[in-house]
């Protein structure tokens, strides 16, 4: 049995195993002078280092000499794999260039779906474990990672394969929870024909991706998939076996929150021109509300409503939205300062949303995102003494130590 | 002698000696399939591959199979020297508490400077030397470090002895320029006597400090030196031998960029309420403009007017203002994405903002700051190929390998 204790600790984590909504965001239990017990990869032990239990001979022990300790960070909404890099089409949106002409000198989804086509499984493999490595030095333990740059059979399933690998591997730095995407946009081969990629989807490409992936999402948007198409499409896969989410209300109040919650969706994302009427849905049905303020930064729009969604009641996650076209970044320390800073979030709230409430928006509120007995040693040790830092050290790695499932992973200066 | 050479670069740098102004900022030269060739610290060959000269046989070799290769950066305006931490404050300003409600719980520079007098010079040593290895991480290979938390005279010097010994360090990974910043605020102890405290820093505080720091710089504000005040501070210091930097108009328009040009002052910095005057006056007597993002970010303020600058004819600075108050971070990345999303800079104006100009406002422009024949090995090896990445990738660290007078100081994962 490998064992691992964390000795003069100062925890910090919410409670529970499932997601956290409204007022109790803000209620973390926090423990000074704490230790904690992880045996075989779960906790056995939280408390009060009086009551840790005597230490077997062979336990490593990690003494984190009275710094905070906080539940590994949960990265709910990735496109973690992908083919080539759109760094001139970023420069030319800064330059006032439109959606429309950025597509019509060969940039957008469609320029990334023609790179992930012609690259290898391998080499895809390769990109996404660096970029794994960079998400485990800021403290992420479990991060979902989306298929969408294949648009056809076959690279959306290699993707998926992709994924997969990084999920099965038993050494890998954290836990990988696999979303088939296949409706991220309709490729350029089905331009002006949505239907009938929605016919193709459901007869061939849900149920080839089926066991592949937890998770089926959706871009409901105007002019990509509309209310109706979506409505099939998520009917359908929720008939495969899959949990559901969407990517809803991101550019125009479309009422992609009121179909996540007619549909049961388990998140939905974005959501910067949601209705009250949607936020009023979401929270009556339990859909995490999952915010991605990086994407609304590097994109110069608005934020999402946070304060409304914890107002009504609703459980908000925070996610990076790590891909290489409309926010090319993984910064789970940006991530925190947008929160606190520009949604008006307190820094417990923006805790209980990257942990336990990213982990209930993949579906793993029983498994991770807290520090309780029975749930995953995935742990997080930061290089000062209170969570507090972790807006204060505005845009700055916190994270001095990264244990997941039970492992030290990543070690930072 | 030793020599290193770096091979297969994509070198992009600022050229010349001095700041580069208004539309200079823009103008990169560009070596694709470049070579470097570093002797004893001091660049050799900056060229094309197939013109570099014979390689010695125990030169080391650095291969950087296509990556973009910058300058190193230069930050010119921190306060990297301090006591204690401020999280306590930072999340009662997010919460909407005033300075002045602040200041009277214990806040502000004043609980900063009660925890620096009490702080022993080892301590603050070693502190800084770990935000140091922070900085390096993120390419910094010139830093500029103020004092300004002792605001007595002794504890002003063990703050330049403490700068004093970053800098003398053989092995150190940057270089570190130090600032005597006495005139940071008005000490509690001479609260409604600025006056007093005035005539202690002419008498007592600068004569100390000659030879310590190479800038003298102060806090001209409404209600800390106003005008009358920093000019009396300011002619002293420069008979006293100290060249010239100011915080200037960073809350309300109050003419510190008027008068850093009539003191013939290296930079002004913050700047975010200058008046169209001072940005005529800075720009016809030269004086640098560092603008400092991150604490406007942190503070919610409006960005400092970077493209009325740049129009003007002025020459931009970038830096970061690493301080435990107003802007606890050292974020380089956060930096770059702030000014190409947010300020209206082009990548290239934001490499030469924290490149070449950084250095002419700490003096060094014809030691650092550009890929440059007789210049210093400062170099910044980036993970793509492009230095477009650097705002691309937002708010991530793009660098891979850092090169500080000719010395391999940092390797990123």
């Amino acid at each position: 049995m490998s064992s691992l204790r964390i000795i003069n600790a100062n925890i910090s984590t919410p409670l529970g195993n499932s997601a956290r909504r409204g007022d109790e965001m803000s209620e973390l239990l926090c423990i000074p002078d704490g230790g904690i017990v992880i045996d075989d990869g779960v906790i056995t032990f939280v408390g009060k280092m009086d009551d840790m239990p005597f230490p077997d001979c062979d336990a490593n022990v990690i003494d984190a000499e009275g710094r905070a300790v906080i539940p590994g960070f949960v990265d709910s909404h990735t496109h973690l794999v992908f083919g080539g890099y759109r760094p001139d089409e970023f420069e030319w949106r800064l330059k006032g260039d439109s959606y429309m002409s950025i597509m019509e000198r060969g940039g957008g989804i469609q320029s990334t779906v023609n790179a992930t086509r012609a690259e290898s499984f391998e080499a895809l493999v390769e990109k996404a474990r660096w970029f794994v490595d960079r998400m485990s030095e800021m403290g992420v333990t479990t991060v979902e990672a989306k298929s969408g740059y294949g648009l056809d059979t076959g690279t959306e399933l290699k993707m998926l394969d992709v994924i997969n690998t990084l999920a099965g591997e038993k050494e890998g730095k954290l836990r990988v929870v696999p979303t088939f995407l296949g409706a991220h946009a309709v490729p350029s081969e089905y331009k002006g024909r949505t239907g009938d990629y929605v016919d193709l989807m459901i007869s061939e490409m849900i149920p080839a991706a089926k066991g592949k992936a937890r998770f089926f999402d959706i871009f409901t948007e105007k002019n990509v998939f509309e209310i109706e198409d979506s409505r099939r499409l998520l009917n359908a896969a929720r008939d495969a076996g899959f949990e559901l989410k969407l990517h809803a209300d991101e550019i125009v109040t479309l009422g992609g929150a009121e179909l996540a919650a007619e549909v049961g969706a388990v998140s939905a994302d974005h959501l910067l021109h949601v209705s009250d009427e949607g936020i009023r849905r979401m929270a009556e049905e339990g859909v995490v509300a999952t915010l991605l303020p990086l994407t609304a930064f590097a994109l110069r729009e608005p934020y999402a409503p946070a304060r409304r969604f914890i107002k009504a009641g609703a459980a908000v996650a925070l996610a990076t939205d790590l891909n290489p076209g409309s926010c090319f970044s993984g910064s789970i320390p940006l991530t925190i300062a947008l929160a606190c800073i520009y949604m008006g979030m307190s820094v417990e709230e923006t805790i209980t949303a990257l942990t336990l409430n990213g982990a209930a928006a993949v579906g793993l509120a029983e498994e991770t995102g807290s520090i309780e007995t029975g749930k995953s040693g995935d742990i997080v040790i930061l290089n000062f003494d209170t969570y507090r830092s972790l807006p204060y050290y505005v845009g700055m790695n916190c994270v001095r130590t990264v244990i997941s499932r039970g492992r030290i992973v990543t070690q930072n200066k």
